[in-house]
């Protein structure tokens, strides 16, 4: 049997983390057949340990070059370990976050260049593509004041400590990346209530999960 | 004042570190101007914790093409926090390993292919070029029977226990890069006592500090 490679994309703020757990039980509720959930970056050891770099917000001084190849170099380990054995097993494989994140976020948002970071992460995956995208799209009023809702309960990190015009930014980043690959994505509104976000993008991978069996 | 730029290039076991502190001394007594001794990977703090997961024993999983990317990685940060500065105030900047490096090892002898590793250090250096490449040219026996005698005070990394095609692989990644761009390279015959090896390479580097004056 063919894997199944979903991945999950979207702004900060848009919902990712609680509707991912919600599709896991969905998933596993629905179907018997193995499935792997990861995230990036990180998603094997020696990623998790560039996760940790990339993430310490001691470091202020990280070029967004350096930031697109760790990410890149993070991304490469996770395929190789991860991503697509499970896939050769036949595994459902449900990633938050993937390449298009680097190309809105570092691509479009940090202003290195679509094209260029697109490269960089064609030498990373080498061809490997989700069959799938979720992106679930949110503005960025409404997705930062998400984040600074919950902040009282969770330690912000460096990423998270960007300006709404970088939100907007990198919803263009993606916006790009849709018009190229229409079939590939699927549009989430994410400013919708937390149960109706997950009902929309469970409809969607439900149908994708009897496709194909 | 125009920067200098200069990297000492070889396989392992060339005879790199102890020439770079003899060089060091040298350019001190020769001239007044700064001198910023740097090598990699590391030569920053990010590019530093970036180092110690490349030479980290237990990475074992580590894809040859994660290795290029985290090599790339680190390389930007350097060039960025590091070297550009330095050249920019005019100083002389002799650095232990660059690109060349990585295009002999990772592009070449991992068989990751030489076009590919340059295209991620070009998106890595935008365009920074060594003004002069000291080549220590060594036999792959030769290189490696001198890691063997230094390993008793030495703790071995996970790069020095390669086997010796894989040093003879280096070497021809180095000289496919030399035959590209002699002007660039000084190619010095390694084999040669510690003494006389100092000797040829400082003769080389001096002619050109008198020539930026």
């Amino acid at each position: 049997m063919k894997g199944l490679f979903i991945t999950i994309e979207g702004p900060d703020g848009a919902g990712k983390s609680s509707l991912v757990r919600r599709l896991q039980k969905a998933i596993q509720d629905e179907t018997d057949r193995p499935l792997v959930m990861t995230r990036e970056p990180g998603g094997s050891d020696i990623a998790e340990e560039i996760r940790e770099i990339l993430l310490n917000p001691v470091h202020t001084k990280m070029d967004a070059r350096t930031e697109a190849l760790l990410l890149a170099a993070g991304r490469r380990q996770h395929v190789v370990e991860k991503i697509r054995p499970a896939l050769s097993r036949g595994d459902i494989v449900l990633c938050d976050r993937f390449v298009d994140s680097s190309i809105a976020y570092q691509g479009q948002a940090r202003g290195i260049g679509v094209e260029e970071v697109k490269a960089i992460n064609a030498f990373a995956i080498e061809g490997l593509k989700p069959d799938l995208t979720i992106y679930l799209d949110v503005e960025a009023e409404v997705g930062l004041s998400r984040i600074r809702d919950k902040n009282s309960n969770r330690t912000q990190d460096r990423l998270e400590l960007e300006a709404i015009t970088f939100h907007e930014e990198v919803r263009k980043g993606y916006a790009q990346l849709i018009s190229q690959e229409p079939e590939r994505f699927n549009i989430i509104d994410a400013s919708q209530a937390e149960e109706k976000v997950f009902e929309d993008t469970w409809a969607v991978i439900k149908e994708r999960l009897n496709d194909t069996y």
